[in-house]
């Protein structure tokens, strides 16, 4: 699709961009949202999908439905973008596309990085960005225990039941302490020749402390939950390797297939496509109005952009800080399009954060306020809840929760995916199904029916 | 595992495999079962996880959930049977083990069948079995919509907004009826370059008819109701190829990448494992106590099995056989376990039928009583809830029906899997992100924050 007009682009459906797009969508401006996916993802809840709490369509919902084209001046385009040509004023896609934009947003959001050993580590550490790799961490949870189940070595077996969640900061703080619940309590009486509630959850943190974000005295708090939920918390232990055998450390080597990647991330390359200036993580540098230097028709928003708070202390990569960027990127486009005054500079107006640990204790800070324990935990619900799109999620999720959380039973445990009855070899078997299809065609008559 | 206590063995976990399972475990008989999959699956929902209105946790539940062997004397293997030796009286499965069984309930159900075309035809015409083939559909046809939306070729358009269903069963019938729904009302509004709308929907049946199982003016009133619903329904149409280029008739071609087969089921090779008489699908012939002839400790129940009414006619492949077949089966072992008389031979008690055609009508046959229409749909839809197992999947689906009849909305409408991404090739982005990563890395200090 090579589109000469020129119009508002926006590239990314993520908090950021979707946050700007419904700010554009009310202004009757019309505009252009890319995403490489047909939905939004309310990330924050990713690795309860991971392990079998929700469903995949709990947590996402398709873009075209939060901001129908029928009904408002935008256009969707699923596609992936891979390249920004300044000069001209186009977006490329990996589909063909060459977009004419008069004013860009870019919220191409952080994707994880194993600090340069993407090709040796990746294929044994899975990391948690998309429901594809939340559906592919669940089915390999899943089916360790199955082969648990199964196999009479005890090495193996041991194995097997062991794993590992490398990073301290939230997502992996939330994710060991769901597999610890997984295994300690839903699916404590469900096998024979296994204990399930024998597992070993691993959580590794380079630096000394977990969820360094916050004040120390709450990661400590962290640490001593996760450990009362049967997590071994291992701090100051850099990663030194990861390969098919397991993850090694400075003083010991842990055997196991379940290693699970929630440490090091880095911005998107769109700083590369601007050839902006750009922080050591890749994101890219803007002013108070959140431009790259040299644009006055580029905003960069949410994870791939670094902005700096009125104190020159950079904005952390934080769904609150994205959307508050994507309604400031779209309300400066709005006072242009309408030759309005600007707005003030962006100031980033902080809410405060919360960190879930297991299913009664979290953590969180609201400027000067801390809070953790039941009450904090209650909150950090009611407040992910309330921020889900669409109501149907929303009741949905509650649902799911208090159902899971009376019964400890979790909704989603389903192996699905190209594994899925791959226990071992197929071959034999589809060898023997092909050929009875083949004797029983003889004896078919017709063709459709 | 090589087991070589006897025991009580069940191959499969659907309708007829759960029911006998359930049976037996109330009554305290240790007994294993063995299925592919770690859930069972309510297959007659399927097809609207295919088309988005259902996720696949509301139709399946973790069979580990169903019987947890922590509180029944219940074994559940994950794996696939490969074999059976009867002499030896033992279970082969792909994943190696050896089980032997003092008695077998065989219940392993039907595939989907090409007629002989399987290698040339599947392909292009992938079928509805399980929530991997609902979801890859699911896939092809949201991504269809997507990329009829880039596109600028106008037959290329067209080719992608054309949808078959082949097969005039219930599945065919429910499928075509709910692709038309997705696109004349969910989608309707949702695209700028496209008209969901004018998506053609075609239902192509052999047979002069559809529903033939039901009274033909049922069939007569299906078509009708589909009609209107904007399929368009092709019966005495044989299909003689299907290729990536579409589908041929005998007087015209469709030309569509979007082939969905819903016809030919034949049973599983268990015949074969067992050496047994088998009628022309493959299912194995049973006497009055669903037991292959020259067995007597061997039972075969469900779609696999070929038993007759007391008029000599054979039972049709639905989920009430099944399930009345496995309680009977599992009848038959504890009687003969507590060494009590036998039951009387098998009779199945026919509670009646139903297909839905869309949003409000279905129609059923309860004996000489028959149904349709919008009261017939209403009941069709209690009674598919009242079967599914498990509140919290009742809970979800008819939170998710209420929610789409209403609001014409489908909660599951995601595109996910191996394609998500891949709207053309992602070599070149792919790329791009790896030589990023490469450059940060020197930047990165730590290894595993």
């Amino acid at each position: 699709m090579d589109d000469a007009t020129e119009q508002v682009i926006i590239i990314g459906a993520g908090f950021g961009g979707l946050s700007a797009a419904k700010r554009l969508a009310r202004s009757g401006i019309p505009f252009t949202l890319i995403d490489k996916r047909n939905h939004h993802l309310f990330q924050p809840l990713l690795y309860q999908v991971a392990t079998a709490a929700l469903a995949p369509s709990d947590i996402a919902v398709p873009i075209r439905a939060v901001l129908p084209p029928g009904k408002t001046d935008a256009q969707i385009l699923m596609d992936r973008v891979d390249g920004i040509n300044t000069e001209k004023k186009l977006v490329h896609t990996v589909g063909g596309a060459r977009l004419r934009y008069s004013n860009l947003i870019v919220a191409t959001g952080a994707q994880y990085t194993y600090f340069g050993n993407d090709d040796a580590w990746a294929p044994h550490a899975p990391s948690l960005k998309s429901l594809d790799d939340a559906l592919n961490i669940r089915r390999r949870v899943l089916l360790a225990f199955e082969r648990a189940e199964t196999t009479e070595d005890p090495q193996l077996r041991k194995r097997l039941m062991t794993f590992v969640v490398i990073g301290g900061g939230p997502t992996g703080v939330e994710t060991a302490g769901a597999l610890a619940e997984l295994a300690k309590a839903t699916l404590a009486r469900e096998f024979k020749n296994i204990d399930p509630r024998s597992a070993r959850v691993v959580l590794i943190e380079a630096m000394d402390n977990v969820l360094t974000a916050y004040p120390e005295h709450l990661g400590r708090y962290a640490i001593d939950k996760l450990e009362r939920l049967g997590v071994e918390v291992m701090t100051g232990a850099p990663v030194k390797a990861i390969d098919g055998h397991g993850v090694t450390l400075d003083d010991q080597a842990i055997e196991t297939p379940n290693v699970f990647w929630c440490a090091g991330v880095i911005a998107t390359p769109a700083g590369e496509w601007l050839g902006a200036d750009m922080a050591k993580n890749g994101a890219v540098e803007v002013d108070a109005f959140l431009r790259p230097k040299g644009f006055d028709d580029v905003y960069v928003i949410g994870d791939v952009s670094s902005a700096k708070d009125k104190d020159g202390n950079p904005l952390a990569a934080l769904a609150p800080v994205a959307k508050q960027q994507g309604d400031f990127a779209a309300r400066m486009i709005i006072a242009k399009h309408h030759s309005l005054p600007e707005p003030t500079p962006f100031r980033y107006r902080d809410w405060g954060t919360m960190a879930t640990i297991g299913r009664s204790a979290a953590v969180g800070k609201f400027g000067r306020l801390e809070v953790r324990g039941f009450f904090a935990w209650l909150l950090w619900g009611a407040v992910h809840v309330a921020y889900l799109v669409g109501f149907r999620n929303r009741l949905s999720v509650m649902i799911n929760w208090l159902w899971s959380w009376l019964t400890y039973h979790k909704g989603a445990r389903l192996i699905t995916g190209p594994d899925e009855a791959d226990v071992q070899s197929l071959d034999s078997t589809t060898a023997v199904e092909k050929e009875l299809d083949k004797t029983v065609t003889n004896l078919e008559e017709s063709v459709a029916r």
